[in-house]
């Protein structure tokens, strides 16, 4: 994937904004204005705590927000599969309006293909978000500097696990609920109260380790993470042990990596963890100059141990 | 899909924006913003003329343009199927680096998932569109009454013959082109010197018919056109006959629906007849007040037909 987008689009496509690589890209219109898009090809449509809409509407908000944007319009293109259930297309249109309204998008425009039986799988949405920036300084990583603090917002690894239980070839019985979830409410006053907040992403694909990666090779400085501070929930962390895998590259929908400055750090954390969705939140880890271009996590035993990035997709249509 | 889009995302996602229908969404930005999302999963992904990359970027272009905006910034979403053919994929950024080229526009985000052989029909595109209105009043069905004239830019039933004719299950040999092209050098000069255009629509999915029947079904007036002025190729009608297939239904990507006022019909057509993309346009018809909701062809023999509605979609995966 890192690839694919570095030497095939980042080189056809070549241009100022695109090379930014953010969550969303930065318009300059006279209202500055974020733009980021996704396709959601999850499977199953329908998982614990969510469905596709619901993962679409939230995670084009969460990508906006990150980019400190507040959210407000989206576009909406369904690719449908011939034959597929009315009743559940209904009801994932209902996701849809619902985390609309929560976050006071509207979904303005539109665009419906249906294919013939067998060229897609069931259904897939791409959304597209529009926000106004409510900063003057644009968060980006290359605000970063060795001494920054991360603050990881929630428990990881829920979404990627409760997909996973849903899997009929698994058969699993996990209790475990995805953290899908419009992170607005939790973030956009962070940026309005606290000076210091340098850079913010939601871990989805690959986890926490491949955001904490992207920073890295954005800044060429290197990262330490505390084990013990990491939030994990015990069902997460047991799945995760039964199936082999790892909860820190598994896919998040409603946490986010929030790279703030040392002084503000602690300010930070105390105002994320009033707020419903920010109570597990964790000061994690540390921006360091040294080692570069590493990404050390410091065990429960105090041992040290270097989190590789990711090669390949462990976990295929988690969003 | 009226019906899906009326009964189902209309009621659900209502909001005045969504309502009026149109090709671009207008956002109450300082600078007035038009936004566009479509989903492309033609099949094949190449046929004469041009590929699902070129179709991609031309028909978000183009429907920013008939909203009367210049385009400026798209997002490009891919949807790969596991193993797609790399050189078949660069292929097909190439052409969307270039059409963006061209058109002036700026890939500025993206999102890429893979998903596993079987999942999808080889690759679907969404792009998503920016672009600032050119006109302070805007182009609006409302604007239609009756007298206005209704002018074809082009040759129509190019591109979904094209497509058709690469279909392996039908085994045709027809030498016909796509018409799958830009036309922001064609109509936003016309939006700056003509005064009294006042809609312009670019008749896809359903073809001329269904461009003219929404223009019906918004306004309450009717159409009457002329089968001698509607441009057809020999090529496209000959195929269309061997097909049992009626051009006036077939996918165009390369031409607008113009409708402007009476008095400024020809200096209009002058003006699009001097444009290389615009040499076979026609005064093809007129917006009449009675009889109300019916689209009437002039027929060649000097009969009236009438023109219904398009019930079922003839030729799926068009676009």
């Amino acid at each position: 994937m890192h690839q694919l987008i570095t030497n095939l689009m980042l080189k056809k496509l070549n241009n100022p904004i695109l090379k930014e690589l953010s969550d969303s890209a930065r318009l300059p219109y006279r209202e500055k204005i974020a733009f980021t898009t996704d396709s959601f090809v999850v499977s199953p449509l329908a998982f614990p705590g969510g469905n596709i809409g619901k993962l679409a509407v939230c995670g084009t908000v969460n990508d906006l927000v990150v980019a400190g944007a507040r959210p407000e319009y989206l576009s909406l293109a369904l690719i449908l599969e011939e034959g597929l259930d009315c009743r559940l297309l209904e009801k994932i249109v209902e996701s849809i309006a619902v985390y609309c309204r929560r976050t006071g998008v509207s979904c303005v425009t539109g665009d419906i293909k249906v294919v013939e039986k067998g060229a897609c799988d069931k259904m897939f949405i791409n959304t597209t978000g529009i926000g106004r920036m409510v900063k003057t300084r644009p968060l980006s990583v290359k605000n970063i500097k060795a001494g920054d603090r991360i603050i990881i917002t929630g428990e990881i690894g829920q979404h990627g696990m409760a997909v996973l239980s849903k899997r009929e070839e698994l058969g699993l019985r996990l209790n475990i609920k995805s953290d899908c979830r419009a992170l607005d409410s939790l973030l956009l006053p962070l940026l309005k109260k606290i000076q210091g907040v340098r850079f913010m992403r939601d871990p989805t694909r690959g986890g926490l380790v491949s955001t904490l990666h992207e920073i890295i090779q954005a800044t060429g400085l290197g990262i330490r993470i505390e084990e013990k501070q990491i939030p994990v929930s015990g069902q997460v962390k047991v799945a995760c042990e039964l199936l082999g895998i790892d909860p820190l590259y598994v896919a998040n929908e409603g946490c986010a990596v929030v790279v703030v400055a040392g002084k503000s750090a602690k300010k930070a954390l105390r105002l994320l963890k009033k707020h419903p969705l920010g109570r597990k939140a964790r000061l994690a880890g540390e921006v360091i100059s040294k080692p570069q271009g590493r990404l050390i996590l410091e065990t429960r035993l105090g041992t040290q141990r270097l989190l590789e990035m990711l090669t390949s997709e462990p976990l295929p249509r988690i969003c």
